[in-house]
């Protein structure tokens, strides 16, 4: 490799993202010093992405750099938190800066979008891979956790599903993906301030990562539940709802890598909250509730309910 | 793969470490939820270890588990850290619950040894990668940084340096490898215990990852110093010691992965601190000291002096 670990760290990182008063110390010595804030808790989440298995080797790099930021925020969103530090360990098979300036490009964008400081990393030479690590803040109690949805609660999520798995399926066949589809896939944006406004409020959250009935059953899981989604009112896309339209619901259902918010609210609490997000410009939409006995039902506009979610569908797998 | 991401951390991971009062949400929800202590800022590394560069790809897996772990310890004494908490990204080729098994054994032994709770992680498949996180806890006036040497301090090394790249080296060359090398090498002991007695007290510390020299230079960049060492003073295995008297100094100079800590204590600081870790049964020795005039001064045996270091010599890359 013809430039050392610490020149590439330090030549495209080290003033990449924004200079927080909470770092103490950044990159350049053995650990970051980081001082948190009092009387809150530390969100910690981490994600790796790997070529081949989660973005194709000749991905747009400025894209990738965006999107692997992208994902671990979503976890920091659906968690309620306030984003503040990340780390980067970088795998890469050779050197090559014009990637690496792209890369750090979509990268720092968003960090700087978010007001998250790059603190440290590592930068290794071997199979293209990404592992991304955020740290937010959250008060211990206002934390949105998988575990506390309660029958009865309704069920919303945010912006619209199923638009990532669609372009990725167009892109696969080669057929021309509409610009705003291949957004969804390869530019998410995580709902930070959606999470923040839910933080203390919603009874239950998770980002839609691996497709939203997969999601939905880490919520019924944690919290000893079911649920009914209403596929009528899913938001989608018009390309996906044509193809729902047309009899094919597995994009919206099955297919992952949208980073919404799949979150519960107690009825009590729906109407302020429905204000709150209007007011606020976060696009949420009711989808469902959650019920007692256990199992995701789904709902069909011909009235139809079935447990069997469409399946055959390719997405990146986790 | 057989099993999911989710069956795979919770099955193997989820109880293999100490529960800590200050994790609040360990591994299962989208975040973990983590309370630093007040008063101390927090240290935090990170470090990626690779199939074929950082390791062969058919290491013992309960040494691997055990390494990996222990580099990144070691960046935290080298900070002077009280180990916290710690994640893991995991890129395996396939479920081998054996050889997960056997990882997890070695991961979890020295976590338990050193307190230390997994908190979270992902598991993807790909070319065989491990990614660690480790948080630890030091007063914020107390962290030993790179730069606070002063010209006149002493130079000293813990343990004992080329043990790592002398096994690495017999092993390349397919000769015995006697076991207390081998140990150096697939067993490193991160000082944490060292690193925290001198947390406070010396005045720049760092651990020996890439060589001796390598990391010296670091300490001397970062201080705006140069530095001398006194060969005959290095602490030498009677493996590494012999090489050296036959004229091959390159293992304890240049060869890497011993992760001991190299640190400067101010003289009159140095007598308080070599007793205190006689006390403590940590291995200690004087090796040289610090300059005003740039570079490394190596001072041989025989009295040559020289800035070169030996070269060509293999070892793990970061």
């Amino acid at each position: 490799m013809p430039v050392s670990e610490f020149d590439l760290i330090r030549r495209y990182f080290a003033t990449a993202t924004p200079a927080r008063d909470d770092v103490l110390l950044g990159i350049g010595d053995d650990c970051a010093l980081l001082a948190p804030p009092p009387g809150r808790v530390l969100a910690v989440t981490t994600d790796t992405l790997v070529a081949g298995r989660h973005f194709l080797a000749d991905a747009d790099p400025c894209a990738l750099g965006h999107k692997s930021l992208a994902v671990n925020l979503s976890d920091l969103a659906a968690m309620g938190a306030e984003p503040a530090w990340v780390t980067l360990a970088l795998t890469l098979p050779s050197a090559d800066t014009g990637w690496l300036e792209a890369f750090v490009r979509g990268f720092a964008a968003l960090a700087g979008a978010q007001g998250v400081q790059l603190v440290g990393g590592d930068t290794t030479r071997g199979p293209l891979s990404i592992t991304i690590q955020v740290h937010g803040f959250v008060a211990p109690q206002a934390a949105l956790r998988r575990g506390g949805a309660r029958a009865g609660d309704r069920l919303f999520v945010s912006g619209s599903v199923g638009g990532a798995a669609l372009a990725l399926r167009l892109m696969q066949r080669r057929q021309a993906v509409p610009d705003a589809l291949r957004q969804r896939l390869n530019r998410p944006q995580p709902r930070v301030a959606l999470g923040r406004l839910l933080a203390g409020r919603a009874s239950a959250a998770i980002d839609v990562s691996d497709g939203l009935v997969a999601d939905l059953r880490h919520v019924c899981e944690a919290s000893g539940l079911g649920a009914h989604i209403e596929l009528a009112r899913l938001p989608l896309l018009p390309e996906v709802a044509a193809v729902a339209a047309a009899g094919d619901w597995s994009a919206p259902l099955a297919g992952g890598d949208d980073y919404e918010l799949l979150f519960t609210l107690a009825p009590q609490r729906a109407a302020e909250l429905v204000a709150a997000c209007a007011d606020a410009g976060e696009p949420i939409q009711e989808i469902g509730y959650m019920a007692d006995e256990p199992g995701v039902r789904l709902i069909y506009p011909d009235g139809r309910i079935s447990e069997d979610v469409p399946d055959g569908f390719d997405h990146f797998k986790s």
